[in-house]
């Protein structure tokens, strides 16, 4: 059965129309209709409501070798997304399930099901499977838990602590016993670190001697530094290692559009002196162990000890470009989401 | 029982005299006579026979915190060393021992007998004590077989490659089934590697496109890099790491006489694109299991399988500042180590 809108609706798409120097500006983009059409067999329709944006998209868009192949120019822009089915001929789905999956920057997305999975809205409001149940709180929990190992009593770092993945992992590091401190950009953010997310103590990077900061907040040193953002914030980070430490390398929002190579943590040799390591993740790595994540997340979310915080944004798809920069600025305080109208 | 060398002997100690900028100059160092003293109760006097010279003292000369404190100015420079027992009032050494110790860069060591251990000089000849059967080779072993990880058919690139620990690494890898590929400076060590220890490819940073050398030997990626040098070596190495390639950081001889900040490892984000590890080590931390390690080392030499390389300067304590620089010009091949007449 499908229900499939009228044969002359339109899905509008934003497409990947040149390949970004720097922060990406509105000609790398362009915007096209298709009508929308009925599901072939094996697959469905969806709606989508509400789309993910991610520091990583910038990466996605380089013809570079990484951990999946860039965007294609011409395709539409990659991305995660929540919707609801509104035909289908796949055996797993029915029209009205919501669902998760990596719809792509579009208002209509035609599936095989292949990593689409239904959410629950009556659990929890649907941008928080965009965040804390959503791969923000699955990077999150197996960045500091298997790669960072923090356990009670350590001191964990956090950069872009009041992004989406950041203000997650500072909570999951308290829950588990540990001193937090995060790093964040402005007054407001670091106010929300302490009174929302839990932080033990926030660092305005902009105002603050990092350094000196460092020193007073972490006597002990740095047993896990979870890193969002690269260049000197990394690089000073290094310096307050802990023996043993272990340094996630999570991501680089700070080097992302840059036009000249990025900057390396020239403190590189303190993991000599300490005897610590730095390690890449990507989260899709621990996709078998979603479920079990998920669990644990949703049911701490559920007795208010975990609170996902996103940040909706309702627009167009056609809104999507600029606000995808605001990332970039660091405008966003948790999960940043295009609720699309 | 003592046989002190006679009371008017006197003893020649290369000091700290100042902290270096850069290279170390003449004038960094003080040449310092003192009598030879009889041993204390408790404590052995010791005449030094060969001296350990090491990338890594360089280090300690800075007055900065590190794995061990610096040097103190004024004080006899730390260096590893093998002597005769000359004078014992320590119930563990008696005189005529052979022994490898932290004695310091002169001719008579006065030791409370802790970290000394006699060795045989009927199983090895001496210098080899401070190459593979000394604190180079336990790097080379805990580096590549714990950090490193390295597993059968994996491939294990190698920068210094023919320098003390370099050269033991590569043949540790080749005797556990592994690919192995050297990188260093000139003909002469390229040959030396591949002929005596039995790298499969060695490659002349000097003269060749080290990306594209790197392509061309390691096709399939590198599943460990073990890097002594650093700097741009380090970041090339990088952008070839396979998935899950562990990088142990020991040392990195062409940063340690920098004047100006290190060069940081701009490519450090193929760790995460490549789910890789960067991780320091120290020896040190290895101490309860040297035993084992130096038993299995001394296995490997005994059938041959293992070649102990050192490059052995004859001469004097006061020849030591200028045998020191041969390591920062890459003068080297093998463990370098200073006989004394």
């Amino acid at each position: 059965m499908t229900t499939t809108p009228s044969a002359d609706s339109t899905n509008r798409q934003i497409r990947l129309a040149a390949r970004p120097f720097g922060l990406p500006k509105p000609t790398d983009w362009a915007t096209v209709e298709e009508p929308v059409r009925e599901p072939a067999d094996g697959r469905l329709l969806v709606e989508v409501s509400h789309i993910s944006l991610d520091p990583a998209m910038r990466g996605w868009m380089n013809d570079v070798r990484s951990y999946i192949p860039p965007v294609g120019l011409g395709e539409v822009m990659r991305a995660g997304g929540i919707g609801r089915v509104r035909a289908s001929r796949h055996p797993g789905f029915a029209v009205g399930d919501v669902v998760y999956g990596g719809f792509g920057v579009q208002e209509y997305a035609d599936s095989d099901g292949l990593g689409v999975h239904r959410v629950d809205p009556d659990l929890a409001p649907l941008p928080t499977y965009l965040g804390a149940l959503g791969i923000t709180g699955l990077t999150a929990y197996f960045g500091l838990f298997d790669v960072g190992a923090a356990k009670p009593g350590q001191t964990v770092l956090v950069s872009g602590a009041a992004g989406a993945v950041g203000s997650v992992v500072g909570q999951l590091a308290r829950l588990t016993g540990c001193r937090t401190v995060g790093i964040a950009g402005g007054p407001d953010k670091c106010r929300l670190l302490v009174e929302q997310f839990g932080y033990d103590a926030a660092i305005d990077y902009r105002s603050a001697d990092l350094g000196a900061a460092l020193r007073e907040h972490c006597p002990d040193g740095v047993d896990v530094y979870f890193d969002n953002v690269g260049g000197d914030i990394l690089n000073t980070a290094l310096t307050r290692l802990a023996r043993g430490a272990r340094v996630v390398i999570c991501g680089a929002i700070s080097q992302y559009n840059n036009t000249e190579p990025p900057t390396g943590p020239s403190n590189y040799l303190s993991l000599l002196v300490n005897r610590a390591s730095m390690t890449g993740m990507v989260v899709f790595d621990y996709a078998s162990r979603y479920p079990e994540a998920r669990a644990e997340l949703a049911g701490w979310l559920a007795d208010g000890r975990l609170i996902s915080r996103e940040d909706v944004v309702e627009g167009e798809v056609t809104d999507f470009p600029a606000t995808l920069l605001r990332l970039f600025r660091g405008e966003n305080t948790g999960k940043l989401v295009l609720k699309i109208r």
